[in-house]
Order: structure tokens, then C-alpha cells, then sequence
């Protein structure tokens, strides 16, 4: 089932002309990346690249060189800072997948599966160390507290999902707050230290923070989406992963919310009780497309993409700037 | 079964006189950890303080303020640096106890048994994240440097025994590589930062960190022949928990090297198969008095311990350096 959104601008937004400005600086990240993987533990690079060369798009350690270059940054800070941005984000996937027993990840098996449980939350540590590293290596003291800071809000919005877990009764302002700490708030910090090493206002820096804050709520409330359709095959996870691990997401906030007492008794016992039987997907489907829980996660996205947007108002028109708005276009676009 | 050690000096060595000269500091690092593990987020600070709380003695945060003593620090930086040096070390064994699938820690239940994995994952994380704000409030760069490599080479140590686990081939040298990584770096940096934040000379701070390291290795020699008997009830531990665990440490790499064919292939099967029947350990620990593995784990912790004990010998003598000098016979008095 696909999720169909009604698009305003002629072409399809794409990430090309993003990742065509930050190629250059990214071949470095992606250097670096190789290089601060590299440890005699054999096991340790194994893991380490197995999750990192499955192809995700790498959008966190762009949005730090973007906005370096949106910022005029001339330095080398940025590749480090980036690099480090993605070991936290690599990091904090091993993480997870310990933590919700995922059997694949990027459509590949989850390293879990393939090193074990130990291996995962260990070498998640040894990046999380190796992050560490490279951020005191740039010696921006802001950075280091901007990217620390995510770190432990991060950590503090997963354990928030862990406590609300499995609890129909969650509001859309509480699941706001835990996707805030748990995804988009490593996307503003990404975002953040460009400016900061560039030595930009605090205005100017605060904007950044801004706009990867809400591009981090967009891209993860289209994810949201995307798992009860759209596109959600071709990035390695199947249609309701999120409904039979009993995940409360946007759509099913508001799917219960909306629904009959006879629904909810349906998504109290799928959700709070794991009873998942044939046809509970496409039924759960059903209840989504009545109530337009699909449709009004993506009009919620557009809405913190539009904050986004404005956000870099402040800022020249530049070649950057246009590619960094139309990156949010992009995340909305991948819903259909 | 006792482990029996003959000792020089008449007066049991005792950690009490660096209690006592660390104690005005170490409420302030206690106030510091309470406020840090603080969170909306209840889970978080049930979790961490559960273990926080548990009674361990605090020693590598005391390293750290006992360290800055010594070097006549005037400044509020070691009280963070102590602070974030036990958030570190409670993140290992939260991590730790996930790796192990322990069920006890300290004489309670793992914090895993009563919060499951995920929480014990995700609070180590959140508590790796505050240890670093922590760091960045001090300011000093290259404190960060020490506690972030740190960081990352003790989660490569665990990755390195998850690799060698249950090889009973392990060598002395391997297995010591191992503990140094695991468990002396922290020790090591504990003791380097107080020195680097106090501005003393390059020569002074390699030897406190060497005072660090040799102790973490003789404090980690002592553990391993405890856990085959000694005081490790104290411990709240079992007598043969690591045997049971097919942990090769110390005493199982020398018992093993210098039994016979016959008793290799205990071991072996022992450690490698997870074939533990009745009796097994009491076999293990006739094998270990024959073979005087355990009073030769001793005799290399007392190497250890003298090395840690020269490294001070440059400073010139003050009550805060004795009481840094007993703590090493204090840590290898354990034994008996």
C-alpha cells in the first residue's frame, strides 16, 4: 500500500545537488571513516563497516560539511566533526538493535545476528570512544559540548521510547518529545557545529540548530509513515515492522486516538499485548486509511519541514542553502 | 578456600588513609553524581543509581582526587573529571553485565535482571554521554584527549576478550594486553588527569599515569585469583564464577600451560565446551594449588604493584603519596 501525498512543485525533489556540493569534503569523511574504524581487533573493523558500508545515504555527516560550507568555514574541523557524527549515529544503531532484538538493518542481517549481542554494544563503545576522539582532535570546546550533549539527550530519548513502550496511551506532544531526543536531536547537532567552527553569530548558529532539529522531526515522521507503506521494502525493512514489534508511532497516536472503543480494544491488544494474528496488518492498514493517520503524519512532517525552510531564511541565497532546502522537500518526497 | 599470602609489613595495609585525605572532595563528586544522574526520564537515574549506589569503594574516582592532591591542584576541575571517571566506569559494567549475561553485580541483582538489557544498555549510554559533558564543563583539552582514548580502548580490550574467549591457548602476554586495555586504562587516565589539570610537567604525568596503570593490572591480577577463592563472597561474587563463565584469566592460562595432557583436556572441555559437572570446580582448584596458579597470579600482581610504587618515587614524600602507596598493598592484601 502506498502512502500518495499531493506534491506542489513540478520536479522530484531530490539529494543530488546536496550530495554533489559536499562530494569532495564527504570523499575525506569517508576516509577518515576507514581509517579511525582500523584497530588489531580484527573483529572491531569487521562489525564497524559491515553497518557502515551498507549504504546508508550518510545525510548526518552531510548536513555538518553543508552547513560548514553554508557558513564559509575554511578550515579542516568539518571532516572530523563529521566523521564523528556518523560514529555516533553507527553507534547508536548497533545500540538499538540490541535493544529491539532487530534481525536486519539496510536490508542486510543486523551485525547482532551475524557477531552477537556482545559484539554490538561493544564496538557501538569503541565509536562511540573513537567520536570522542576526533571531536577533542578539532579542539572546538563548543563542539564538544554541542556533540556530548547529544549524546547523552540521545541515550535519554531512547530510554524515554523504552519507558512509553508499548503504551497506546501516548500522546502526540509525548511522542514528539521522545523522536526530539532520540533522532532529531543528533541532526542538530550536525548541524550546529558548522557554524560554530566557523566561528559564526550566535543567531546564525542557532538557525543551523533549527533547521537540523526540524529536519530531523520530518525525516523521522515520514519514516514513521513509511512503514505501513510507500517505499519502505527498498530500505531493508518490511511493511508493519514497527506494528509488530508494537512500536507506538505517530500514525498509530493517532489511529487509536481517532478510533472506536472497539478499534482501540484491536490496537491495545496488537500493541500492549503482542497478539499479532493474519490479516491484523492489513486490518491496522484499514484503520490508518479511515482515520487519515497516514496522511495527516506526513502533513505533521510538512509542517516542522516548513519550520525547517524558514530557519535558513536569514541566510544569502546560495547554492548550499537551495540544496539543503531541497533536501527537506526530499525527505517529505520519499513517501510516495 | 583461602588463598594464603605471606606479608612483610605487620599492619594490614588498608585504603582507609586515602578515604580519609579524599573525603572532603568526595562528597562533592557524590553531589556531583547525583545531580548528573538526574533526568525526567524516572529509569535513568533508578537504573544508575541502583549500581552507583551499590557500595562499590569509589576507587578510580579517588585516583583521580588523590592525583590532583598530589599535585597540589587548587582549581574545581578534578571534582568533574572524578565524577565522570566513575560515570565511565559504571557505563562498562552496565554494558559489561549485558556482554556477560550476568545476574549479579556487587551482592544485587544486575541491573539487567531488574531492567532488562535495553535499559542497561541505553543508561550506560546516557551516563557515557554526561561523563563527557563533564569533561567539556572542565575545559581542558587535553583531559578530554586521556578520557576519550581511554573510553575507546577499553571498549577495544572487550571486544579483544570477546575475541580470545574460552581459548585456553591465551598467553600470558595476550591475556595481560587484555586487562590492560579493560580495566588499567581507566586507572591510567584516572591518574593522568589530575597532574595535566594541575599543569605539572610532562615527566610527572606519565608517572602518575604509570602509578595508574600498574595498579589497575595488579587490581585486576588480585580480582582474578579472588574469584577462585579469598574474600570473593565479600565480593558478591561466587567462588568459581569466572570458571563457570568460561573466562580464561591468569590462573586458568598458568594452570593450564603447566598441567598435563590429561589436565588440559579438563580445561578444555571445562572452558571451551561449557562442560562444567559437579565437582568441577573443586577439581579446578586442586589443579590451581598443584600447579601454585593462584600464589603466581599473586607474585605477578606484586610485580605490578612494584612498578606502580616506583613510579611515585620522583615525587617528594607527603601523606596523600604513602596513602597512594598503601592503596597498592591494599589492593593485593585483598588476596587473603
Amino acid at each position: 500500500m502506498a502512502v500518495v501525498v499531493p506534491f506542489e512543485s513540478q520536479p522530484t525533489p531530490s539529494i543530488d545537488r546536496l550530495v554533489g556540493l559536499c562530494r569532495a569534503d564527504m570523499e575525506r569523511v569517508n576516509a577518515m571513516i576507514l581509517s579511525r574504524t582500523g584497530s588489531e581487533v580484527t573483529m572491531i573493523p569487521e562489525v564497524a563497516n559491515h553497518l557502515i558500508s551498507s549504504g546508508g545515504k550518510r545525510l548526518r555527516p552531510m548536513l555538518t560539511l553543508a552547513m560548514a560550507q553554508l557558513a564559509g568555514y575554511a578550515g579542516d574541523g568539518h571532516i572530523k566533526l563529521a566523521a564523528a557524527v556518523e560514529f555516533m549515529h553507527t553507534a547508536t544503531l548497533l545500540h538499538d538493535d540490541v535493544v529491539d532484538e532487530s534481525e536486519m538493518r539496510r536490508g542486510r542481517k543486523a551485525a547482532r545476528m551475524l557477531w552477537g549481542n556482545e559484539a554490538s554494544v561493544l564496538v557501538g563503545d569503541f565509536l562511540l570512544g573513537q567520536a570522542f576522539r576526533m571531536m577533542v582532535e578539532v579542539g572546538s570546546l563548543r563542539s564538544l559540548e554541542i556533540l556530548s550533549s547529544a549524546a547523552a539527550v540521545i541515550a535519554e530519548g531512547e530510554v524515554m521510547q523504552l519507558a512509553a513502550a508499548k503504551n497506546t496511551a501516548t500522546t502526540e506532544d509525548e511522542y514528539v518529545a521522545v523522536i526530539r531526543a532520540k533522532t532529531a536531536e543528533l541532526f542538530a547537532a550536525a548541524c550546529e557545529v558548522g557554524p560554530v567552527i566557523a566561528s559564526l553569530s550566535k543567531a546564525e548558529q542557532t538557525a543551523c540548530r533549527s533547521f537540523g532539529m526540524n529536519l530531523g522531526i520530518t525525516f523521522q515522521l515520514i519514516d514513521d509513515a513509511l512503514d505501513y507503506g510507500g517505499k519502505a521494502a527498498k530500505l531493508g525493512k518490511n511493511v508493519g515492522d514497527d506494528f509488530r514489534e508494537g512500536k507506538v508511532t505517530l500514525p498509530v497516536v493517532l489511529a487509536f486516538r481517532r478510533g472506536s472503543e472497539e478499534e482501540r480494544k484491536f490496537w491495545r491488544g496488537a500493541i500492549e499485548n503482542s497478539e499479532i494474528r493474519d490479516g491484523d496488518i492489513e486490518h491496522a492498514l484499514a484503520l490508518m486509511t479511515k482515520h487519515r493517520a497516514l496522511d495527516d503524519t506526513i502533513a505533521r512532517a510538512r509542517h516542522y519541514g516548513a519550520i525547517a525552510k524558514d530557519a535558513l531564511a536569514l541566510f544569502p541565497d546560495s547554492a548550499v542553502k537551495e540544496a539543503l532546502v531541497e533536501t527537506v522537500d526530499f525527505c517529505i518526497a520519499r513517501s510516495h
